[in-house]
């Protein structure tokens, strides 16, 4: 047992210095955290692996497996979704970029109806990250995950040098399961379908904008991000034939409309007087000259129901917390097929037409 | 049907103008390609949807989704995994970023014995990128797809600022269905075990090197970069009872075994002058000062067997065209655990580690 042995096998000394593993160094991202040598395992295992904490990562396999039988008992399809998300600031009222990245993909599958189960998630990372922030967003991400009852069972790690990548970018991509019976697409509208929202639009994008600090405007607008899929549970508990449902993020509400309309052939009537708005949010697009309509969000789910089922859903979205301020904003019509009509407070109609431009970029 | 009508059901001028989508008009790409209105959505049609032409995606939903009974004739268990793409250069000798974004993760499911069935696309572009390099790369994706019979169903596009991503980063996400039976892991070594792989080391992280301009050397080596699911299944016909299997890419052969030795805790031993490495790459490395065991490789299997199950699966992958340079290059031994051991050509025995720093940044 000699330090100074040729055999490694018999070296103490190097059994001690190779098991020291687990914990990062640096405080902050170097290159060699993404080199899939010693330093990013060490990064791997101490921030992700520790943080989202499940014996699917856990055994750092190339890719995570489950039982299909364990799936097939929760319904007959599977849905797969994925997001990249790159929002400035990484930090804003109400939210951060890593709770972001997990309720953007869990809402994608919730849309569908699924129960979202499984979520990977890539980061990459600028060389200098600091190791500290990282963790911070690693942890919302599992908060956000146990909220959403998801498990993020795979990952990957890149990092780009300095200037190649504006601090930090994440992707997830998730898996869920549908149950037998419920059919939800945008192709299914038909005209007399209740338009109904579960609240009020535009807060997301106002709190990002407000949160670059590049106007001289204060408020205390939050993002509303928030997982969907507990209300959308609650909706399909009452009402298994929703016709289309959508969250309405980037592009905003008016955009969701115009691809339901686009995608079912059918008109969509808005009542700008029903669209719950916050009056902050209000005067802060009057004063940038932008449109709450098109503004994003990360918690706002839209839903298509047929007129029959319209009281039934409405009245379970509003025993929900995340549906409360639900409401009835509008209907689909059999003309004009594909537009999305807005009846305005002063009793006129005009076009709503899709999104041209861009109003903000990098909003999720 | 008066074109100045104010109500636009009637009005033929907006219905032409509102139906001619799909097609990008710009040569490069702007912020409004991901604000989620028309401009992304063009973008998407165009790109995308025409390039992968699959059902599943041209039906433009949120989430991907497939009947789970027909995943169940298929296996009993799901794969799942991920990586994020940020090569640099985006084109290289043999390949790029998008022929890899395919065979990374379609690799990374089929080393679990996965049959990889369905993967998703995600695209973060700098703006200012131009239009037709990115066709040419979905088309490249398109391309590896095919030919590893993988179909590419559900996506995502964000656009950053100029100098907030350099140039294209692609994340995919795959799914794969493992046959029954088979259990593949880095945690079943066994001491005696044989070590093989299908070909030469080093050629990816040589060809990228070199791609850089940065070095005055030429050389016609080209990326390894390759689909390995065929190979996978034609090992397991003629033995489902691999103990590890493992993709070399980032990190190199040296860091695939150190994985094995550290999950399986055996040591390995590996014979420096079994593995396969061309004349051109040794040459290059011995100028660079680089270590060819720590280059990347996008083609090049490791597969962990049984002794007496070796003579086999070796004669069944050089039966394979992306197997015919198959050798076994080493042994799981009962100690040092978790270490690998390089018979060196000189006879001598040097402990071969994880790779410490990083050689080589955005080799993947």
């Amino acid at each position: 047992m000699n330090i100074f042995s040729t055999n490694p096998a018999q070296n103490p000394l190097f059994q001690t210095i190779r098991r020291r593993r687990g914990k990062v160094q640096d405080p902050h991202i170097t290159l060699a955290h993404g080199s899939g040598g010693k330093a990013m395992r060490d990064l791997i295992d101490d921030i992700f692996v520790n943080t989202f904490d499940n014996s699917i990562l856990s055994q750092l396999e190339d890719q995570a497996t489950f039982n299909l039988a364990s799936l097939i008992q929760q319904g007959d399809r599977l849905a797969f979704t994925t997001d990249s998300y790159v929002v400035d600031p990484l930090f804003f009222p109400g939210s951060n970029i890593g709770e972001l990245a997990i309720n953007g993909t869990v809402n994608d599958l919730a849309v569908s109806g699924a129960k979202p189960l499984y979520l990977s998630c890539s980061v990459i990372l600028e060389e200098g990250f600091a190791i500290e922030t990282l963790r911070r967003i690693a942890e919302s991400m599992q908060t956000a995950a146990k909220k959403a009852a998801v498990q993020i069972v795979t990952g990957d790690t890149k990092v780009v040098h300095r200037g190649a990548a504006d601090k930090l970018f994440i992707n997830t991509a998730g898996i869920g399961v549908i149950p037998a019976g419920v059919t939800i697409s945008a192709h299914n509208i038909q005209p007399g379908d209740a338009v109904i929202i579960n609240g009020e639009v535009g807060n997301h994008g106002t709190a990002i904008l407000i949160a670059r600090g590049e106007l001289a405007l204060e408020t205390d607008i939050e993002s509303d991000c928030q997982p969907l899929n507990d209300l959308v549970q609650t909706i399909l508990n009452v009402c298994p034939q929703i016709h289309a449902m959508r969250d309405a993020t980037r592009g905003g509400l008016a955009t969701v409309l115009n691809e339901f309309a686009l995608s079912s052939h059918v008109g969509i009537r808005l009542h700008e007087n029903y669209i719950p708005i916050r009056e902050e949010v209000k005067g802060f697009c009057e004063i940038l000259g932008l449109d709450p309509l098109y503004l994003a969000n990360e918690g706002k789910l839209v839903v298509v129901v047929r007129p029959e089922n319209a009281e039934t859903v409405l009245s379970a979205m509003k025993s929900h917390p995340v549906g409360k301020h639900a409401c009835i904003i509008g209907e689909a019509i059999p003309s004009p097929p594909g537009v999305v009509l807005l009846k305005t407070t002063f009793g006129t109609e005009r076009i709503l037409d899709m999104l041209v431009g861009d109003q903000l970029p990098r909003i999720c």
